[in-house]
Formats: C-alpha cells, sequence, structure tokens
C-alpha cells in the first residue's frame, strides 16, 4: 500500500490536486495506493494531538493510520516561505514515536509559484525522514511554476512534468 | 525591541524555561525586550489564521504583532525529529507577507534531550528566515542534553552554556 | 576592503567574469574591492597548503591573504553537482583556523546552467560561513540558466539578473 | 562489491583507520569490499582530472574506477569546517558524468573532534549523493568526540560506536 500525502491543510490546495494526479498514475501501474489530505487535519490538533495529547484525537488517529499502514509514502509538499509548510510537520510531530513514518520508503515531490519548486523543502524533509528511519528516493522531483501549468481541474499542462512524475512513480514502485 | 520566542506550542516547555533565562540575560544587559510564547497560539490557528485566513484570528494576530514590532528576534528551538517544531513553521505561515518577521535580525538557540542540540532545526530554520530577508547571527547556540542541566525551575545548571547563551545576547545587540 | 572570491578553479570560467562584473557594480558604488580567482590556486594545493602543510605553500599563502584582509567577501559559487566546487571548499580548508575568514560579513551568488542557481550550494556555503563566524547577508541571489544570459565577453544580458547584484552589493556595503 | 571511501586526502587519517575497521566488520559479515582512500589521490588532481581535464589523469582514473565499479558505497566523512572535506567534492566533481558514481547505494559515517559528529556534512552529502541518483541509507552514523575513541592502532574503544557501524554494514547490506 502506498499512501499519498497531500502535504498542507489549506482548503482546495494544488497539492491535493496532484495528490489525485498521482493517484492517477499509481492506478496505471496498477499499485494500490490511498490519499491522506492534510485538509482533512482537526482544526485544533496542534493543541489535541501532539506532546502529551499524542493518540488521543480519533479523527488525527485516522489519519495517522493511513500513513502508518503504508509501506510507501508519497509527500506532495508546497513551498511555504522556502520550506515545506509546517502543518506537515506538526503532522510528523504527532506520530507515535517510534513507529508513526518509520522505515518506510518515500518519493518527495515539491511545488512552488516560484522558480526553487521546493528543493530546500524536499532537502530539509529528508532530513527529518531519514531521522526517522525512512528512506527517501534520489529522484526528488521539482515543479517549479506551478501555478502556470496545473488547471483548476487539476488538470497538469507540462509534459515534463507528468513525464517527472511518472518516473518518480515507477522507482519507487522498485525501491 | 527584541522579542524572544519561545517555539513550541507544547505547554510548559523547557523552551518557555529558556525564553525566561534569555529575558533575564537582556534585562542584566539593558536590552528592551518581550517574550512571544507559542504556548499562547489559539488552538485552532492552523485553521483559522493561515492562508485566506490570514490576519483574521485576533488571538494569533496579537502574538503576530509582538514579532513583527521588535527590530531582532531570538528563537529558541526545541528540536522536533530533526528539525523545528511544526507549531514555529506553520506560526511563521501565517504572518503577514510581505512584513511579517521581514527584514530582522535573529539569534538562534537550539534545544535537544539528545546529542544534536538542533543542529539542523537551526539550519533549516536558517534558510527560512534568510528567504526571509531576516539576518541570523552566525553564533547558533546549541544545548544538546537539555534534560540533564535544565531544571524544573529554569535553572540552567551547566556553566558552558550559560556562557554561550550571553556571548550570544552580547552579539546580538550589536548585531 | 571587499574581496569577491570567483569560487572555482576552472579556467576561464562563468564566476571569473561574473567576479569582473561584481567589481565593476562596486566600482560604480565607491566601493574599493580586489579579485581573488581561485583559477590561481597552485595545481598542488590540496597536497602542499592544507593540514600539516598549512602555511606553507607562498602561493596558496597569498591568495589566504586576499580572503583574510578584507572586512566583507562576495563569493561567486557556481554549482558543482548540487552544491558548491571541491576546489572552493578545499581552499576554506586550507585557511589558517581560527582566523581565516572568520568574523567577516559575506555576500553569495549562485549559478547554474540548470534551473536551480546554486540553492543548495549557498545553502551548504552559509552552514560553513556560520560555523567561521561570519554573517552572510540574508539575499541570496540565485542565477539560473547562465549559459544563456553570461556572453563570453562577461556581458550579462539578463536585466533582472543585473539588478539583483546591484541590489545585493548595495546592501552588503550597509550590512 | 561495495567500495569504502576514506574521505580525505590527509595522509594517515582518521578516516583511513575508520576504512580499514569497517572492512573488517565487512570481512565478518561476508561481503566483499575494497577501500579507495582519497590519501592516495594525485597531488595535482584539481588541476589535471577534473573540467577540460576529466579523464586524463590516469592515477585518479583508478580511484574514480574503484568508485564506480561497486553497486554499493560506504562514506568515511571526517568533519572539515561543519562541513564534508574540499577535497571529497573536488573528488567527485572529477567523476565522469553521467555515470561516477549514479545509481548505488550508499551508506554515510561521520566523525568530529567535536560534538556534531560530521551531521551537516552528512546532510550536505546527502543532497548531492541524491542528485547523483544515488539513494542514501537513512541510518546516518555519527561519531562525536572521535579522538578519545580511536586510538593511533585504529581500534574503536567505544561499544556503542562498534554496535552503530556495524547496525549500518549490516543495513547497508539488505539496503
Amino acid at each position: 500500500m502506498i499512501t499519498i500525502i497531500a502535504g498542507t491543510n489549506r482548503p482546495n490546495s494544488r497539492a491535493t490536486r496532484l495528490a489525485a494526479l498521482y493517484a492517477g498514475i499509481l492506478s496505471e501501474l496498477g499499485a494500490a495506493h490511498q490519499i491522506l489530505d492534510l485538509a482533512d487535519l482537526p482544526a485544533d490538533f496542534t493543541a489535541t494531538a501532539l506532546y502529551a495529547e499524542t493518540g488521543r484525537n480519533a479523527a488525527f488517529n485516522q489519519l495517522a493510520r493511513k500513513a502508518g499502514e503504508a509501506s510507501k509514502l508519497v509527500f506532495i509538499v508546497p513551498e511555504y516561505n522556502a520550506s515545506f509548510p509546517g502543518a506537515l510537520k506538526a503532522f510528523i510531530d504527532g506520530l507515535p514515536y517510534p513507529g508513526g513514518i518509520r522505515g518506510k520508503k518515500a518519493a518527495l515531490v515539491g511545488l512552488s509559484s516560484g522558480s526553487q519548486g521546493g528543493l530546500l523543502a524536499m532537502a530539509h524533509l529528508t532530513d527529518i525522514l531519514m531521522y526517522l528511519g525512512t528512506a527517501v528516493l534520489p529522484s526528488r522531483v521539482r515543479l517549479p511554476g506551478i501555478d502556470q501549468y496545473l488547471t483548476a481541474e487539476g488538470e497538469l499542462t507540462h509534459p515534463l512534468y507528468q513525464q517527472l512524475l511518472r518516473e518518480q512513480a515507477t522507482e519507487l514502485l522498485a525501491f
């Protein structure tokens, strides 16, 4: 099972659309998958699901389970302030430790309206995942200027971007 | 005005105690300062103060103002999963852009129960602050093994750690 | 005195041309400066100027002095394998310690034929410079796709790139 | 075949001793291996084996071949100025591209006399290796305070350090 994580809690995000698109690629490749959209995080999760409250928020636990039960993860990571969204890191901070997303294999996709394409966001996230014992696929896909290439209906109009995602998904299956 | 940011929303954190301790150092050095404790973040701030909701949560705005009105910032950064707390990044993600913490000078203190002392956390945060146009003092103080050296009353029993913080505070005033 | 470091030992490099161009900007701004071109490194410097041999290679020492006598540094950093050139790091490894480039102020310019523009190269170099006690100007300038915009005569045909360098130079003078 | 890279050209380095020690572990685990010691780099390799000279230095090529013919690599990385040695990066810059160390699996060991244990060095190197399409084992082993624990004869007197290396080697075989 591969879980695709839409890595922001922003409603109706590009990450959500790209997660759906990635799911379509995995379907074509015949790989079982599900989507974990951080837009579904409980509004108060940073107060009710972390630290002393770890494990006590049922809605959070349901999302955490989607990550935990997968052997492979795909992180769709929008670039916020030159790194990953705080909500994504707070989600990771609330996962059971050890456990959570330990010992898995992960593929990273970065997206930005600017020209960095989530490069630093993915470098930072790699440090975190490696600390958690999760191996990261070397092919970290950058999607800069995403505003121009992703339609409101979730269509990706940049052929190279489509190809990069398909190649990465294929590599993840073999990883 | 220097604002000291206790960089986690965990209640009764070591970061809160270290922020108070840093405030004491700044008092001795005669520097005006205030504390911004992320433990005061509204429970639902990730849903009510970010993205389309930026600027609409009065309690969040009050904290954001404490950061915005300072010319210098001290970040007390506990290490969570080999990086900074997600709540700290989500706070930054909710600041007005541009503006927020742009164009300031910042000192970073990392703390961990393990042996890294927030090294990667501070490297990641530096990338973010530089992107926001905030200069980071080169002396990034690492406080590994903090559990052994910080008492429940907020006393720091490690003389070298005290010295490092005092030296950093002195450098920040001249930065 | 500002020393501009052409950060590779590759002969006739784009970094050398950009260092000359940056020197022109500093001249216009009325700031004293000189160029330190790593293309002038002795061929055997990694064997004769590092470790137990530190300080014993006269030609290396002359370059090191150019860095040491400046109060501010500009690093022109080509991207090699997603980071800075090994020759640049080996040059830093051969500087006297402590001393060398400690306690200075630095501006970073990254260039690449690809689309990253030296982003990771500059993030890595920032970690090193901060460790050495050198403050890094937050405005790290990225020049992706440099092949298209820098002529063989050293003219920069991209108006935005020219503007970014001029703005950075101005900020460096005030830093 | 696993190639263990002693990641500095410093003569008689701790990295060389640790490479021999790692070779012993791989022998016990029954894994074929060889050592590539960067102390064997030609003195003038940065002038005669890089850029336009790529592939023209026979002694360099012999070392490059040792890296290229392995399916897995172990990098023993001493911490110099809070990152990896410049000589290691210059070696990588001289490898044939594409090719060189592309598409392999790598394990990283960091060592330092100070308390960081090569943490940033390994984070920076990870960015480079991933760019080259080489997967990095999540377990990056840090060996801080190595001066106290590695004898002149190459004995590692810290039981935990021995255990960490053995565990990493075992994981690398399964990676």
